[in-house]
């Protein structure tokens, strides 16, 4: 009885029911080996004068324990508890007080240098002036539409079938609108049996690495170059090459020349506003690079996550519409369009492929948000997205504008980059330290990356991406005034 | 001139503009090689009257080309083409004509076979009856309160934070929250940083094996088991080794004789409702897991899919809640609370394994909608889904019960089955041939699968899950009443 008192303890202010806290703390008393097998439990009369509360929940909390299958109730002789402790006692589990918390270091045993670490960023502090990596504005993101078109879509009671499971590869209304808007957009002739949905571009580089990789196998990317596909790749057990991306893009002599060297499984190229440089690859190379994946049966895997963000004229058509042998996986992505919290992508391929993918991507995640799909699909129709896309491209070349505007103005001597035809972005290279003015920007009150995350082990591009899309013109005035001023210590001190 | 004509086809119906026309059909011509580089092309007046359009249109069209660098301009001597057609020429993908639509087959190499095929349903069949593998019902989904939610969100500017990009392991306020929820359901003492957010209890496997696993490791798994989950191991590279599951769930006798013979990594259980059979695994087994996996050092991944469904008692606590080594991986979904087309699940594991974990689920799907997260976390706060939870408990309860009344009534000549204790559906074995039983059923109106999914090379279960939360009491009785009437006919033939 002694026991039992100190092993409930009754916490009246809990949001637990008082009969639960009395269950449970019993279970980890049978669990403990404290409550052994067969030991007669106190009457519930008994019991409830012990812990001062009324019988009934007593009675409430013995009949949990006997519909969990703990303790065992005989009519007549009494309650006794059934599980079986030695059970635990080997190991020494028993006897010990419950854990205060979850542990903190998994017991069991795993390679944590098998998955490769990566920033893992949170949202940044608000109140504060950032540069990001050339990210939409998401004051401008038609979240209300969205939440208007989730409210009528759910009114009407045919669109409720997209709440149940539904297939993997994204839903039929989504892949047909998607397949217009992308022949409308890029000329691409493709059908729905050649689009996966993803969430996000990253799935699709994800899945479409993780079908078409062994081990071993060798991949091409651009340097300097996006590092979430760098470490997919290495994680997938790929070798990466690094061929140079200079002002028209990955320079595909280079990547010729490996080609008759080694077997080339995958090439992976950003034709539009390359990440993180910028540069637009130009139509020669894109003829090369379809030419040599012909010659030498390797797979282009075209991210083009920038494609309606073009500023110069229209964006050249991508590969994959100029692709009739089959070598180009298109990715693309509907988070710089939208938000970047609304994740939508997609994979075009043909369509063998796209079936393949389909079953991996089952396995990484049963199938998307057909739900939110439908709420896309319809604001494609209605004609949302595409006015939104328009108000977004006329808002963010202004930004470019003015914001390379100041950069010639304020920092010419500090900094260099080339106007960038589209993007959310511009790629400057610093005569200073980056690492140092990133650290002098932060203590007044400006967020930029050091661009170390750009280096390789060979070369150091003291670089860094300015995201300008989501700064409007006072927000760049502001944030370029404070890096002139931390520009101009530094150039005093160097 | 007569080869332009020839070329440029203009559509004056198609909803893309005559100028992007025609230099979409330049573009192509140049990549043919049909436009050699050099050509001099007609000016643009020339060219107007040629193809009966407006100059203007022709001097976009132009433009287009230039800025795409496809052609030059030059101010007296006129335009010329300037792409190299000669790079196509030696694989002979010249002079084709552009093809029909996408290639249906991938022209690079990648072995179909490595990625293991899984059915990829699309949406059942409107206007059928359907018994789905147990499945909530999506006309009591909350998502007219969600819509509404994401509204309320969008018009507070605070929150608009939640669509830039944020962490990949979960916004930290759903987190929070769903730490609260755990421990007052589970009583799970855990912090937001145990947690990660999934899309879905699949992501959480995918995600969880992939961190453990290496090829060739050893898992076990019950039989009959969850197709999803093993699919998923094997891909992985795992050897399974298949455990029966009895009326208190998973053999833990076998598994132990197992875990004497070679390493186990892992261990995949489903402790409420398993899928299929429905059973719960037993106290003293749960006990006894925990045991073995101190004991013999590997990690259970425990799969409480349906945590929140449970009719007889409170459910059993689960095993992460008494584990105190860190042996244990926990994974749920709240896909069964809400609708499976709202996808969130989440993993529950020490702190160190769930930031390895984050690093891969980064590669895999750089995170979720954090907007969403936080409408999903509103509705826990509010309340909305815990009532909501209740409301459906309470009407699941209801259907179990008629359900399974009828199956006693109507049909108990014909199958055996255990009344579950919660769960959505009933794991069924039918005495006549399924595949036939299924056939016919569907000539009827109602769909039922054949249950070889369940099948091993030893085993034929000849068993089917029968989803019944979906289906009112009506909907029970009819689809009921369509059974046996195929059965009582098999009967007859048999």
């Amino acid at each position: 009885m002694e026991l039992l008192q100190e092993l409930i303890a009754i916490d009246h202010t809990s949001p637990q029911p008082v009969y639960l806290q009395i269950s449970h703390a019993m279970i980890a008393g049978i669990r403990q080996g404290k409550l052994r097998k067969g030991l007669k439990l106190p009457g519930t009369r008994g019991l409830a004068d012990l812990l001062h509360v009324n019988r009934m929940t007593v009675v409430a909390a013995y009949q949990e324990l006997d519909a969990q299958g703990w303790i065992e109730m005989h009519a007549r002789q009494g309650t006794f508890v059934k599980a079986v402790p030695p059970l635990l006692a080997p190991t020494g589990i028993t006897r010990q007080p419950l854990p205060a918390g979850f542990p903190a270091a998994a017991g069991f045993s795993y390679d944590k240098k098998r998955i490769l670490p990566i920033a893992t960023s949170n949202f940044p502090s608000t109140g504060k002036l950032i540069f990001n990596d050339g990210f939409p504005d998401i004051r401008l993101a038609p979240i209300d539409a969205l939440g208007a078109t989730i409210r009528n879509l759910s009114r009407r009671t045919a669109n409720r079938k997209y709440l149940q499971y539904g297939g993997a590869q994204g839903t039929l209304p989504l892949r047909e609108t998607l397949a217009e808007f992308l022949c409308d957009t890029r000329g691409l002739a493709v059908t729905p049996e050649n689009i996966l949905i993803t969430k996000g571009a990253q799935m699709g580089i994800f899945v479409a690495g993780s079908v078409i990789l062994k081990p071993g196998d060798d991949v091409i990317v651009g340097t300097p170059g996006y590092d979430m596909a760098d470490t997919t790749f290495r994680q997938l057990g790929a070798r990466l090459n690094e061929v140079p991306v200079d002002a028209e893009g990955i320079d595909t002599a280079r990547v010729e020349r490996l080609c008759k060297k080694k077997k080339i499984r995958l090439l992976y190229v950003i034709p539009h506003h390359h990440n993180p440089t910028t540069v637009t690859l130009s139509p020669e190379r894109r003829m090369h690079l379809l030419h040599l994946a012909a010659m030498y049966k390797f797979a282009i895997l075209e991210d083009d996550y920038d494609y309606d963000f073009h500023y110069a004229s229209r964006p050249i058509m991508p590969m994959v519409s100029h692709d009739s042998r089959g070598h180009v996986i298109y990715v693309g992505t509907l988070t710089k369009t939208f938000a970047p919290s609304v994740r939508f992508g997609f994979v075009v391929a043909p369509a063998d492929f796209i079936q393949t993918a389909t079953y991996f991507r089952k396995m990484v995640d049963t199938q998307g948000d057909s739900f939110m799909e439908h709420a896309i699909a319809e604001l494609y129709r209605d004609g949302t997205l595409t006015r939104h896309i328009k108000k977004s491209v006329k808002l963010y070349r202004e930004r470019r504008d003015h914001f390379c505007d100041l950069l010639q103005t304020e920092l010419r001597d500090h900094i260099d980059f080339t106007v960038p035809d589209g993007g959310m972005s511009v790629w400057a290279r610093f005569h200073a330290d980056l690492k140092k003015v990133s650290a002098r920007a932060l203590e007044k009150g400006l967020v930029i990356k050091d661009g170390t995350s750009y280096d390789t082990d060979k070369i150091k591009y003291n670089a860094v991406r300015l995201g300008f899309a989501s700064l409007n013109l006072k927000e760049q005035e502001q944030a370029v005034g404070i890096l002139k001023a931390v520009l101009r210590d530094e150039a005093v001190r160097g």
